[in-house]
């Protein structure tokens, strides 16, 4: 069943994208990810599938999750949908993730989207694509929609109890994102406390600006001070904004039900990105959704993975964060 | 100086108010409190002064800011503006949230209001009007709105670094504001975290639910379990929801910004409470506005200060947390 998948754009990860789009986009897709899965993720590729005719879907997961895709899927378009055999038996939605990201490192897949459990996932993901070195703990990043613009959130639910050296990475990380994904050049980095006089903050946090103010951010990035919650609403201050797994996750959860209820604080609802996390320090284009995504966040989450591998976006990264050689746990 | 404050309800911290409204409330004002004192202290104070009649004030900071609130006063009215001497040489604004607590502690005004430094407010109240049994850091409880109506977020920014006992003991409190304040009947107290799978959530709160599943909870409290961050914004699983300081604090902040950009999640926007934190856990009517809190937000503040006093919403609380003796550091 994986000859279905056509060979599309099988290059190394890290070599850039041809320039002219849309090239073949292979993505794996996680069946069983999510709370609502599998009939959301079926909904999800089906759209994306229909919104793009150059996206090839591969199917990871049970077969009749699968078969309900491919009985709605035209027959003169059967090419463009492969499935992964998994074995029907016992099947935890942990393993199809795993199996949706080996898809990546084999070269099967250019990238995974998921909505599964996200701890399972980085874990599983620095395993089989690999992290970046230096890379502890790969994490998730988000676009957010402000009064001033997009800004990016991290870390969003990968690294909840981090270090002060993981924080500074993540800024490293942060900072190249907004340079490729969000086209800003001299990326503002802030650091996110609940308070701006010295010493306010937590203890994880007290220590850190003097380290952010040292670090090597590329891009041209530079720190841009403590900022606060209300920072993340306006976007005056930072283009990204750096915090723990914990309090970018609540955040980030609260602001994006904020405006689905009320519409987006730029006011314009075109301006919003798709509610979905990339992990960043990776070697691989890995697309997380909410555990509680519907079938339109999976469809955006697809189609967002599949415009990060035709834009390189992860060699992009790369390139901007120089490195030898990538981590296999 | 002091002799201004007229005697107003001086009663014992714990005892019911009359039931006839309004009573007099006499409020310490800490002038020195906030990014923009004393100017917003000034404008805030007489706005709330001007709406109330009944209300008294007990202006602690320095003579000036005193004076520009005196100038602006009624002569027909002075005898509800009172002034704590202060030293005008080298005035700390901590020292200036000291006196104003300790004023309240003395008997000298029913409640106090400062948008000063929170952890000095915190320490310094402790210690001037004292914690209750059990209570090793008092937590500041917000009221947001919600979708479905009123919630209490707490803590706000007092415990950065919290441990399970004080969550625990946070949740007891916060139902008891929930019922006293919000008139919520048997409320429900959510714990926030990032996924309500099992073992999902930091170091800190993986082992809370059960924790507070046995907790003795007041008000006929339950515990609701996991809620995310899109709850707060809902209101639909909780009344009451717990998080450390520095979490509560950076989603408060998010969120009342997001309001106050695009209106409140209920569509009323009579429906929003004050921008306010009320401490809990002190023998005191103790109430705390953001650093950045504007003229509004401080007649606000001194106007649910008032409220609280007359509503006896201390001693109230305290009935329905039992103890013994109150604890001075």
């Amino acid at each position: 069943m994986v000859g279905r998948v056509a060979p599309g754009q099988r290059r190394a990860t890290g070599t850039p994208a041809p320039s002219a789009e849309p090239v073949t986009a292979r993505i794996a897709v996680d069946l069983l990810g999510g709370d609502h899965a599998p009939a959301v993720v079926v909904d999800g590729a089906l759209r994306a599938f229909q919104d793009d005719p150059s996206l090839h879907l591969l199917l990871v997961g049970p077969y009749d999750a699968a078969d309900a895709i491919l009985a709605a899927v035209d027959p003169a378009q059967r090419d463009r949908v492969g499935m992964l055999p998994m074995p029907a038996v016992e099947l935890h939605p942990d393993d199809v993730a795993r199996a949706a990201l080996r898809s990546v490192a084999d070269g099967l897949a250019d990238a995974v989207v998921s909505a599964g459990n996200t701890a399972a996932l980085v874990v599983a993901a620095a395993r089989s694509v690999g992290r970046w070195p230096g890379v502890r703990r790969p994490p998730l990043a988000a676009v957010l929609p402000t009064v001033a613009g997009r800004l990016v959130l991290l870390d969003v639910g990968s690294a909840v109890d981090p270090d002060q050296d993981t924080l500074v990475m993540h800024a490293r990380l942060g900072a190249a994102y907004a340079a490729v994904v969000n086209a800003v050049a001299n990326p503002r980095v802030g650091l996110l406390t609940i308070g701006t006089e010295r010493g306010k903050g937590d203890r994880l946090r007290r220590a850190l600006p003097l380290r952010l103010a040292e670090a090597d951010l590329p891009a041209g990035a530079r720190y841009a001070g403590l900022i606060e919650g209300n920072d993340v609403v306006s976007g005056a201050p930072a283009d990204v904004v750096v915090t723990d797994g914990f309090t970018g996750n609540v955040l980030l959860k609260g602001l994006e039900t904020a405006y689905a209820t009320l519409g987006p604080p730029g006011g314009d609802p075109a301006s919003v990105p798709p509610r979905v996390a990339m992990l960043l320090g990776v070697a691989g284009t890995i697309v997380v959704c909410h555990g509680a995504a519907s079938g339109g966040d999976l469809a955006d989450g697809i189609a967002f993975a599949a415009r990060m591998h035709r834009r390189a976006a992860v060699a992009a990264m790369a390139d901007l964060i120089p490195h030898n050689e990538v981590t296999h746990e």
